[in-house]
């Protein structure tokens, strides 16, 4: 195969394999070439993702070596995307009775889950995330999105219990916003013990929806690898949330009188989040 | 900027923008060529796209003319695809009380959406699809999918209403495997009049949800652009559904004493289906 056939061949491949060791001699036979033409080809995709912003190519030497494309957009294209999402959300047409902020026809935008995938997946491409957890519905576009990038399987958490899920793990929390006494529930065999899980979602206001999910993960002998939640609003009541989170989108103020929402961007370009 | 960079670039550009009508001219400009190297360029991609079986990049001439990356894989590939989803559905340990099959493991693996988004939007490439829609909460990871290859944004129908759904129309169903009658509701600024929508959901049992869909696709004077479920199961009551429908897989017999479940291919490519 011609090199030119190959780079093309081999950046559809390795977009679609995020996160996945790949073999230098998966290359080798798949594209009948020698060694050396494929390490110059990877060398010429290295280069041209890293100064694109499609991601890093890292490599793994040894035996048991060979590479890996992790996508990774640079922090300045990450705060333009949010930018531009804060544009977005405060399209006054948003507002719904009681301060809620309709988000539904976003989190249905391929284009804006992409990047809200991209956002996500760089930030925690280093954190050893082995499953991503959401609660149903809204967050499960969200988890679906880093999912595809960082190549873990997603759960979904569920507060209605179904037939089809089988035997499953149940806890209560107390929903920081209505101060009710809640149910959420996992399927028994989606998660192993000992992992380590990134919960994403679509919107915190108390954070008890989080911290229910927190304990769940607790439920299964297991870790959080990190907090993410698409947007964050201003609570002034008492936060049930402890641990460290990420957002990508603050909405700062919601004035029901005038039907004016102020949405600025979130904390996840503006510290490091603790290590958890 | 050097062919070989372009071509990886460009690449990734394509892939990331399905569906989409891209000028020649924005080519140009981001990469700093001439438009005949670029046109070169294309031509390298589109052949190995094409014997990839990654997809067709269409060329739209005139004015306002340029190109369009239309994902679509090979029936042949489809078919091997299917085969394995087969085989993964065929584990006994997927039989869940009352004949029900456990799915959100395999509807959670990101590798398996992107094959389960392949299947369809290539099946679907041609028809003219302005939304995807699907019930929550199973389906939503198949509307994902598809919409991230069609390009178009997807819309969750849900059983129970929320707040933040804003203004909804809803409907009563007839529920066909357990003969109740259910209600359904989509958020009122979620779809806009006179489109084409792809119905996708993750199993047909009595085609009574998929009906559903159907009457409220109506109700927003709206058109079905087909209908398409990951997973159907023989059902020996009277079927609700009346439209033609795809199917990837089909459910063909569950024992629940040997604990044996059939799986073989669905319909998808054993027909054409009729055009709506």
């Amino acid at each position: 195969m011609k090199r030119s056939e190959r780079l093309i061949n081999m950046t559809n491949y390795l977009l679609a394999h995020p996160h996945e060791l790949i073999s230098l001699s998966l290359f080798v036979e798949k594209y009948n070439s020698a060694k050396s033409s494929i390490s110059e080809d990877l060398t010429l995709v290295k280069k041209t993702f890293l100064e694109q912003g499609i991601g890093e190519i890292k490599t793994i030497s040894g035996v048991t070596g060979g590479l890996k494309f992790i996508p990774k957009i640079s922090d300045e294209l990450g705060k333009k995307m949010v930018d531009s999402l804060c544009e977005e959300m405060s399209e006054e047409d948003r507002l719904l009775p009681g301060g809620y902020v309709y988000l539904s026809d976003l989190l249905g935008q391929p284009k804006l889950l992409r990047e809200v995938g991209q956002i996500i997946a760089s930030k925690y491409a280093d954190k050893k995330v082995d499953y991503v957890m959401t609660v149903a519905t809204k967050g499960v576009p969200i988890a679906q999105a880093v999912s595809y990038l960082l190549n873990v399987p997603f759960v979904i958490v569920r507060r209605d219990s179904k037939i089809t899920e089988g035997a499953t793990v149940s806890i209560n929390y107390a929903s920081g916003s209505s101060h009710r006494i809640e149910k959420m529930e996992l399927s028994k065999r989606s998660l192993k013990e000992d992992s380590r899980v990134l919960i994403v979602d679509d919107f915190m206001k108390g954070g008890g929806t989080i911290h229910g999910m927190e304990s769940l993960i607790s439920e299964f002998k297991s870790t959080v690898a990190g907090i993410c939640v698409f947007a964050e609003a201003r609570f002034n009541g008492e936060r049930e949330i402890v641990s460290p989170y990420d957002s990508l989108l603050f909405v700062q103020d919601v004035d029901t009188k005038t039907k004016n929402i102020k949405v600025v961007p979130g904390n996840i370009y503006k510290k490091e989040a603790d290590e958890i």
